[in-house]
């Protein structure tokens, strides 16, 4: 299974309070404990490589590709993020993480506007398992707890979710639909709430447990070589063919 | 219940057989039936008015839009296709109609490639009701018959509909999801299959009856006058408060 | 519309608490205020009542049924249940409340074990909106606060929601799937958390406002007089029938 | 995989022409091209063995069970429905066959009434796939042809399927959803519609392979001991628990 962890990388070298949790970036942080995984083989691509190290021919190699974006949304051009949607449509599968619900991909793949309410107050989270069955949720008990996460609240503006997996709870009140699954053509497309650049969410246990769940979950089982509206022909009726 | 019914309005002044279908374009013929209903005043706007006839002002004046494209799509920019969707995200309901499947709004808003497979052949068509009792499909039989449309099959490339309404079966062979319900935002979506350019399906009763339901399905229960992602501050405790 | 609320009417009698909170039985106070919306003609039943009140007769009149029970479950006949369910295939709007959960028609509706986790320890619940678009939800703001509930939480066992309204988020941690819109047949079901009988929660006007609008929501748009399977005639092809 | 093949075996002993067709019952020439998966031990089991053969043991230890049954819904005892029914909500995978659509353990678990249309007429019919990505579709062209089948036709009262995966069409004109998944509890549904048991549905190609996908699809990947509504106690805040 071939993974890339994206990251636009900008937070980590910009801020020294990030730069001391994630030292090497959020995406080699999740890289690391991805590529232990004896079925995974893991790169990085950040915003800084040439064409945001998402050239056709990377897309079209990677199984899935897990996104994590927050300031620099816009520096995505949109030719690259329509790029990695149709990749997602043909059979790739995606996960955005955190801030990521503001990235062009995952707004191009949901078609909501994706916003929601936020704070970052150094509130607790406690993340509710609500799909037990879920391929996800598996090795995850009734709930985990993250001592630290920014905030995110409803109104979560997305389609109702394929499945929905996690809700959260944040100790300043909200509730959040925090792990949603969905279908995006041939893709799979898993969003997962916990992930702030200022607290060590990705080197919590459970949420490592759920990212290598996900992955699997959004492995392609097929690939499109292209998406386009084919003209066909009549099918003969049953018994002339026999 | 304010209705706008937009149409490119390309093959009706081009090709002198659409010409004699709907001489004044398909806009019009809908506009037509649309506007008996007393509870609905019913605009047009075409691809060759200024913005598109899609102004923001239009646009929040509208309750429902109706949609029919086909060869100029492209034509439509796409400022003012990401308009229409952000407006449906607001709360305006929006009819995407027959070869709108490729449209850019209706592609924003689904997250999908809207791709399926097509021919002009002269099928004859059966919609068949998989929801009766969806608000919808009101007023019509098990299902109605189009002596002539366009053939769509699957696979339609859609994320699976909130309400499956309609199949459609032509007799070429294909069948294909004829009639899907979504909701995007704090907006209603409805994909309604029939209604090639060359085929007077628009004048058919049960058409009509359809789309006059769907209009009303779609109309905005509330309405939002911005997409943002408000900070919030914690909600005190409940007993703290009382 | 014709609404009946039907109560086990149990705790009301035999527990002095609850007689002070629901001197009339909870059904009483539902109907209170649902009697007073023009559109509403508001009946009670109860399971000392012949046939639980629960007679074909009634069951054909009544557009919305609400149902409030919890330590009498196994006192309706299943076959008094199944005519629920089946009702309510036919076109009845169906309301569960709280502990009705576990109610036989519910899960006969459901399909699922609607287990859940519990606690009666006071605590407050807040009540959030995730489909802000939903009938259910208007006139309700981002959230509401019930000083004091019966504590629910997931894993609640139900089918994935055709759309789901409220999450609900309890003091002593828990969060549950308090709103759930289902389609069953030709009728709507709605499940609705908050309710417990020791609590004056259906004095809260969030609590009426909710009930009001899913009682309209639940309201039959159609109504079959019997659910079989057909045998049905081939259909000749359209242009023989031309 | 454990599976278990079930059938009411009637019409193969009491027919001459299903005799001819499935000599050993269709439940044996199912578990026959079952068995030759190296990951699938198939066993079977009727309405003559004690209990029906679906003793608490045999369903405990059952990964997925198959279900055929026509005549003879009404002697399963409600008790032994209600026993697969709560295995599925543990784990279970369970797939429901053709005319099982009638049968207690589909509709306890489905919550609808699961009736339809139909007509034994000789019928051919295309089963077209709609979910190209689903597991339960690989190995599936665009659609499949089967040249004989009874004619099942809409409305189909089942709950929206959770993933709608094949849409069959019968040459006297009906449409019908035809592949079906749903999440039940724990456990996974599986509704296919061909396999009247006059024809040799069972022995096309297509037909093989889709149950073959199932079977894997529907493999529990938890499975409980239990349902129950356990007492749970508060959680202590987080930076309490620190």
């Amino acid at each position: 299974m071939k993974v890339l962890v994206w990251n636009e990388y900008f937070h980590e070298k910009n801020d020294e309070k990030v730069k001391q949790v994630y030292p090497a970036g959020i995406h080699q942080a999740i890289a690391d404990f991805l590529s232990k995984e004896p079925d995974m083989e893991v790169k990085t691509a950040t915003l800084e490589d040439p064409e945001c190290g998402l050239t056709p021919e990377v897309l079209a190699e990677t199984d899935v590709l897990l996104w994590w974006g927050h300031m620099a949304h816009d520096k995505v051009p949109d030719e690259i993020a329509a790029r990695v949607r149709d990749e997602v449509q043909k059979g790739m599968g995606f996960i955005a993480l955190h801030s990521a619900h503001m990235s062009k991909p995952f707004r191009y793949l949901m078609g909501t506007s994706c916003t929601l309410t936020w704070r970052e107050n150094g509130d607790s989270e406690r993340v509710w398992v609500v799909a037990p069955s879920s391929p996800i949720a598996q090795g995850i008990d009734r709930f985990f707890t993250l001592p630290h996460e920014e905030a995110y609240g409803e109104h979560f503006d997305i389609p109702e979710p394929d499945r929905l997996v996690f809700i959260g709870h944040f100790d300043g009140g909200e509730v959040f639909r925090s792990g949603c699954c969905y279908h995006r053509g041939m893709g799979r497309v898993f969003y997962f709430q916990p992930g702030h650049e200022t607290y060590p969410t990705y080197y919590i246990p459970e949420v490592q447990t759920v990212l290598k769940n996900a992955v699997r979950w959004a492995a392609p089982i097929c690939r499109l070589s292209a998406l386009d509206c084919p003209q066909v022909k009549p099918i003969l009726p049953v018994h002339s063919e026999e």
